[in-house]
C-alpha cells in the first residue's frame, strides 16, 4: 500500500532564522501561494505570538483566505514558566491565528531545560502538557516539535520521552522530532525514530533536521524509513545556521524515487519552477548544484559523460529531468530546451509548427543569451520580446537613441538628473528629469519623451525591481535587473543584463514600456 | 586503534567537469598547495592523456615538485579496445606523469559496456584487468575507479564484481566504488561496500559519490562505516552536475565526529580558510550555509538561539566554530535584540557589562537603522562601525567631501566617470576614475584617492556586490546594498541604504575601507 508522507515547509517561519533571508508580508503571501500551488498540505506560516509581522499575516490570511488546499500552520512555543496556559498571550495568538492546525515547541533535553530555560524539569514537563492540552481543547489538531530530541536522548533518554509523553498526554497528534543542532548522525536517528515509534501506539511522528553537516536529507529519509510520517522541510534549505531538509531535495527522492505519496503526482513538475520562484522571491542566489532543482543538476560536461547520454539518457541521470520539471543542459552543446521554448512560442504564434525552423532559432539566441547572464524564468515579457524580434514580428515602438545620467553627493530626492533622445516613427523627442537616484531619473525622463507619442504609458507603473549580481567580481559585475511593471490588472515582467547597472535597468524599463504597449494597452 | 581515512581530492579532475569551473594551470598549482597544506594525501591533478593542460600540470610538478607531502594523482581510462596497453597513449601519459600513484577507471555496469562503450563484457574486462597489470608492472600504486559500480550491482550483480576482480587480478591497491550517477540509497551502498570487503580479502575499498540526491555525504559516510578506507571528495562539493561530496563537509564529520584520522589533527583549523581560498580560486559564489565551513554555518539569528548560545555555546553548535577555523556570528535582526547586541558588543569592548546602558542605545539605534531599511545581519563589519560610533569610539580614516558621476549611452567597459573629493587629517585629495558603471568608476575613484594616504587599501578588494530593494516602489524604491570584502585571509561584509542607489554603494564601500583599515590591515 501506498504510504503518505505529510510535508510540512516551514520556509516562512524556520526560514525565515537563516542568515541573509527575511520575508514582506507580501512575500510571504506569494511563498504560501506557490507552496500550495505545488500541493504542499501544510505550510508553518510564522510565530504570531512572538512577530508582530507573523500575526499581520496571520489576520491577513483569516480575513482573506488565499489558500486553495494547504494549511497554514502557526507556531509558537509553550506557555511561560509558572503560568497558566489561558493566560499566556503566545498561546491565544496560536488559538486566534485560527488555523486548524497549529506547532508548539517545548524542550526536550533536560540540559537546556535547566541551563537556558531554567526551569525545573518537572515544570518543563507540565508547561509541554498543559499548552498542547490547552490548544487541543480548542478543537486544534496540535504538532509538538520536541527540540533538541536526539541530543536529549542522548544526555538522558527517560527524560526526552518523557517530553513526548507529556505532549502526548496534552493531546499532540504528532511528535516532531527535532535534530536542532544538526549534529546527529543518520543512523542514531533512524534507531531513535523506531524507538519513539515503538513507545506511542496511534501517535503520528515528525522529523525535523538541520544541515550542520550536510545530512538532514539523509537523516529525514533515514527517519521516514523508520516509521516518521511527516517531514518538515525549507525551500532552498534556508534556515537558522547551514539550514534545514531540503523541500527541493528530499521530496523527488521520497516520491520518485522510494514511491512514497508526498504531493498529488501530477504536480511534480511544477517542483523546479516553484522552487526557484520562491528562491527569488527571497532573492538569494540560486544554487546551480542544487540537486532535482538547480540550473546544473541536469548539465552534462564531460565529454564522455555527453556522449553517454546522447546514447542512453539513464547513463548519467538517476531520473529525468522532465520529471520534476528541470531540463538537461549540455554545457558544450546547443540542443537543450526546444520543448520548453515551443511550448512558449505556440501562445505568442499559435499556427507555429513543433519542427518549424524558427523554433530552433529562438532555441539558439536564448541559449547565447543565457550565457550572457540573462535569465528568462521570470522575464516573460522580455522573453516574448525576444521570441518576436527573432521571428521578425517585433514591433519597435520607439528607439533611445542616446542619454546621459548624472548623480552627486546632494543628498534629497532630486539627488540625480537624466537627459534622454527618443525617436519615434522619424520624430525625435528631448526630454530631461530630476530623480532619486539615477535610474529613477531615467525612468521618469524616459517616460516623460514616451508620453508625447503614447498617452497610455501613464497608466503603468513599476511595482518590483530587483538587482542581482551575476558573476561576483566587485563593482564591476555583470549585473541582471528583474522589474515588474502594472497596469492595475495585468502584471508582466522585464530583464536586462549588463555590466554598467544604468544599462541594464535602461534595458528593462524599454521591454517593459514595450510589451505595455504590444500586449496590454 | 585510531582508523585511517585516507583522502583523495578531486577538485582539479571531476571538480573540472562542474558547470562555471575552469582551472587555469596557475589555478592548479595554487589549489593543489593549499590542498597539501591542510594535509591532504592524495590529490587528482587531472587526466594527462585526454587534455594538454592537465599533462603540462604534470610536467610542472614532475619538474619543480611544489608539493611537500601530497602526491599529485593523474586520471585515466583503461585502453582501447582490442588494443595492447603498451600501445596505449593514454596509459603512457599516467606513466609519464611521474607520480607513484595512478588512477584508472574503468566500466562495471554491463549495460554500460555494451550500450556506451559498446565493447563485449568480456572485452571490458580484459582492459580492466591488462590496463592495471601494465600500470603495475611499472611500480605503481594503482587505484581503480569502478565507474557504475553500484548501478551496475543493480543490472547484473556478477559482472559488477567481475569488474572488481579483473583489477584485483591486474594489481590494483584499492578498489574504488562510483555511485556515478549519484542515485543510489547510503544504505544499499553500506550493504554492497561490506559484500566488496568480504569478497576482496587484502585490496582496499574508496568511495566517490555524487550528490544528485543531496546525498554524497551520507553515502561516502555509510560506505566508511562498512569498511572503506578512501573518500574521494571536492572542495565546495564541485562537480559533474550536481557536484561531488564536500571536502569541508566530510573530513570534519569523519575526524571531529566519528573519530577517524584523515589529515593531522592540528590541521583542522586550515579547514575554513583553505575551503575559501579555493571557491575563490575558482570564482564561485560561496555557499554561505555550507556546513562547518561557511560564512553562517555558525551564524545565529533567532532571538531564542542567541540567547541559548550565550548562555551555552553548545545549545545550538553541535562542534565549536574554532575547530574546523569558523567564527560564530551573531545575526542582528528583528529577531534578536538586547541578547544578540550584547553578545557582538563583547567582543568589540570586552569589559562591558550586560546592562550597560550603552548596550541599550546601540539597541535603539539599531533597531531606528532597521525602521530605514538596514539589515546588519549580513554586514558584521557596518554593525561594528555603528556600534563604536554609539559608543564614541569610531576613528574616522577619511571623509568623502563631495563626487559626482556620469553615465551615458556609449557601451564599452569606461561607460561611466566618477570625481570624487575627500579629506584625510585635514588634507584635501581630488581623484577620478572611469569604470564600467557609475558604481565601479566610483569605486575606483576613492581607492585612488584613498592611496595617497593609505597604501595598504592597495590589498583588499571586493568579493561580492548585492542590492536588494527594501520598500518596492519601482524605480525610486529604497535600496539596500551589500558588499562583501577580502584581503584574501579575512573577509568582512558592510552595508549602505539610500533611494540613490549610488549613495547606497558608496556608503557600503566607504564602511567597508574603513573596517579595514580599523581591523584588518
Amino acid at each position: 500500500m501506498e504510504r503518505i508522507i505529510e510535508l510540512l515547509d516551514t520556509t516562512l517561519r524556520d526560514g525565515a532564522q537563516g542568515g541573509g533571508v527575511e520575508h514582506s508580508l507580501e512575500d510571504k503571501r506569494k511563498i504560501a501561494g506557490l507552496l500550495d500551488r505545488l500541493g504542499v498540505p501544510l505550510i508553518e506560516g510564522g510565530n504570531p505570538g512572538a512577530n508582530p509581522k507573523d500575526e499581520a499575516f496571520f489576520a491577513l490570511a483569516r480575513r482573506a483566505p488565499f489558500l486553495s488546499g494547504a494549511v497554514l500552520v502557526p507556531f509558537g512555543s509553550t506557555c511561560r514558566a509558572g503560568a497558566d496556559p489561558a493566560d499566556d498571550s503566545a498561546l491565544a495568538a496560536l488559538v486566534n491565528a485560527g488555523q486548524p492546525v497549529v506547532s508548539v515547541f517545548g524542550k526536550a533535553d533536560v540540559r537546556q531545560v535547566r541551563d537556558v530555560l531554567r526551569v525545573t524539569p518537572q515544570e518543563n514537563l507540565r508547561m509541554i502538557e498543559q499548552s498542547v492540552a490547552f490548544l487541543r481543547a480548542r478543537g486544534l489538531r496540535v504538532l509538538f516539535d520536541a527540540e533538541h530530541f536526539f541530543d536529549g536522548a542522548l544526555t538522558e533518554r527517560d527524560y526526552a520521552f518523557e517530553a513526548l509523553r507529556a505532549a502526548a498526554r496534552g493531546g499532540a497528534d504528532t511528535l516532531v522530532l527535532c535534530d536542532t543542532r544538526g549534529g546527529s548522525m543518520p543512523e542514531a536517528m533512524r534507531a531513535r525514530t523506531a524507538e519513539v515509534r515503538a513507545a506511542f501506539d496511534g501517535v503520528k511522528v515528525g522529523i525535523h533536521c538541520h544541515d550542520d553537516m550536510g545530512l538532514a536529507v539523509a537523516g529525514s529519509l533515514a527517519c521516514v524509513d523508520a516509521g516518521a510520517s511527516m517531514a518538515q522541510v525549507t525551500v532552498g534549505g534556508v534556515g537558522e545556521r547551514c539550514g534545514n531538509a531540503c523541500l527541493g531535495t528530499l521530496l523527488p527522492t521520497l516520491q520518485l524515487k522510494l514511491g512514497y505519496r508526498v504531493i498529488p503526482p501530477q504536480n511534480l513538475p511544477l517542483l523546479t519552477q516553484t522552487s526557484r520562484e520562491i528562491v527569488e522571491i527571497m532573492n538569494l542566489t540560486p544554487n546551480p548544484r542544487a540537486p532535482y532543482v538547480g540550473y546544473g543538476a541536469f548539465s552534462h560536461k564531460g565529454g564522455m559523460h555527453i556522449d553517454g547520454v546522447v546514447k542512453d539518457e539513464a547513463s548519467f541521470e538517476h531520473v529525468p529531468p522532465e520529471a520534476v520539471g528541470n531540463r538537461r543542459r549540455f554545457l558544450l552543446s546547443d540542443q537543450a530546451g526546444r520543448a520548453g521554448v515551443y511550448a512558449r512560442l505556440k501562445r505568442l504564434v499559435p499556427q507555429l509548427e513543433r519542427d518549424d525552423p524558427r523554433v530552433k532559432r529562438v532555441t539558439e539566441r536564448l541559449k547565447r543569451r543565457e550565457q550572457r547572464g540573462y535569465a528568462y524564468e521570470n522575464a516573460d515579457g522580455s522573453f516574448d520580446l525576444m521570441a518576436l524580434d527573432t521571428l521578425g514580428l517585433r514591433r519597435r515602438y520607439f528607439e533611445v537613441l542616446d542619454f546621459h545620467v548624472l548623480s552627486g553627493a546632494a543628498r534629497d530626492e532630486r539627488s540625480a538628473q537624466a537627459y534622454i533622445k527618443i525617436r519615434v516613427d522619424g520624430t525625435e523627442e528631448i526630454n530631461a528629469a530630476e530623480g532619486d537616484g539615477p535610474v529613477n531619473a531615467l525612468d521618469l525622463a524616459l517616460r516623460k519623451a514616451l508620453r508625447v507619442f503614447y498617452p497610455a504609458t501613464e497608466q503603468m507603473r513599476l511595482s518590483d525591481f530587483k538587482v542581482r549580481v551575476i558573476n561576483a567580481g566587485g563593482t564591476a559585475s555583470v549585473v541582471r535587473v528583474l522589474i515588474e511593471s502594472t497596469d492595475g490588472r495585468q502584471a508582466w515582467s522585464t530583464t536586462g543584463v549588463s555590466s554598467n547597472i544604468i544599462h541594464a535597468c535602461l534595458m528593462a524599463l524599454m521591454d517593459s514600456v514595450e510589451y505595455f504597449l504590444a500586449f496590454v494597452a
